[in-house]
């Protein structure tokens, strides 16, 4: 099936205490976000991307673009005021018929063996969400203290979200609520069965100096 | 009071696939475990060290005490079948009227302001277990698919788990269950409120390859 790879990257690098947006900062001399596109081109080579950021950031895109050969088919949306309507924005290229990927733009060490893995599930199931355990004990807080929650049941949530069009494009044609926190709950939603796939530990999400540490040596350790 | 630093190290080694157990695995050219005794060394000088390990480590202890001065106050005792019945052992010499920190002996880069805040607030309210916020959106697997939890009231638990001895040791005068994961679901079977109080990100467990190369870079960071 066609393939399109929607990258959202909302960062404004508040958390990373930066001027420059996380997606934007450099890993292994490379914009983060630049790992992120290139691990679909390279399992996919004719994905079709989309990249959707802030609009005061789309001027940043030549950072990632610049080390891509001319050509590439890649377009750059203006995100939304929330992830749910920078998905929209993104979405609204995506025709009925195709796979849908959306990614975190700042998951710059996903896997070709992932997204595969997501993809031949999606086309399969519907969906496909990347899902590993748990390793934490979790706590749930009550008034008074916390009580243990059974981990064993429990699964952390990673992307590509990967979905069909037909069952993503009619999920995000409504109203935003703030219970979307993601797409899964998007398409939860509209009444649809979400399928976990098996996730990578490895799929970290930037988002703090340390999570940048170690995405800098995870991917060294990778070549 | 009295304090009590009970540190339980039960790698086998087998999720590293290495043949040295994890706590021994050098990371910054020292043992994992010599980074988790100093920390509570340098944070309180006077603390009583139990270093709780499998039996078939006990002779690998020196590679931990030989960094130290002669006449350092650990007691090296021999771990049971589970966590529960290896912390029940390091608790045999704790007295009434003493602060019991646990921790995991492979979460070396454990602060000195975290262990001070722990002490604090188990003089005060019994108990203290470092939370952190889950980063992740998290899923509940089901029979036919998965369904969002909310992660806003969800805590990820690290360790030292830190309590009154008045608290913990009638917690562990009892048989084990399966339900005990950690220190705290002990102490809340036994009716006991538990108290969270804010862990640090860079607290982590070292388990996997991936975490011993985070270690490194974030001591590398620290100094």
């Amino acid at each position: 099936m066609e393939k399109f790879a929607v990258l959202v990257a909302g960062g404004k690098g508040v958390r990373m205490g930066t001027a420059l947006p996380k997606q934007f900062l450099p890993l292994a001399g490379r914009p983060v976000l630049y790992h992120s596109v290139r691990a679909f081109i390279d399992t996919f080579p004719d994905v079709h991307l989309v990249l959707v950021l802030p609009p005061e950031q789309l001027s940043y895109a030549h950072m990632v673009l610049q080390h891509f050969p001319a050509g590439l088919d890649l377009s750059v949306v203006a995100g939304g005021e929330t992830r749910f309507h920078s998905v929209q924005n993104g979405l609204r290229s995506v025709p009925p018929g195709a796979v849908v990927f959306v990614h975190d733009g700042v998951r710059p060490l996903v896997s070709p063996a992932l997204i595969r893995r997501c993809y031949e599930q999606a086309v399969a199931q519907g969906s496909a969400i990347p899902a590993i355990p748990v390793s934490d004990s979790i706590r749930m807080i009550k008034d008074n203290g916390s009580h243990a929650v059974n981990r064993e049941l429990l699964r952390s949530i990673q992307t590509p979200q990967t979905f069909r069009s037909d069952v993503l494009l009619p999920a995000f044609a409504r109203e935003w609520s703030d219970a979307f926190t993601d797409e899964a709950t998007v398409v939860e939603a509209h009444g649809t069965d979400i399928f976990l796939v098996e996730g990578e530990k490895s799929n970290i999400k930037v988002t703090t100096p340390e999570d940048l540490v170690l995405a800098e040596a995870l991917l060294k350790e990778r070549f």
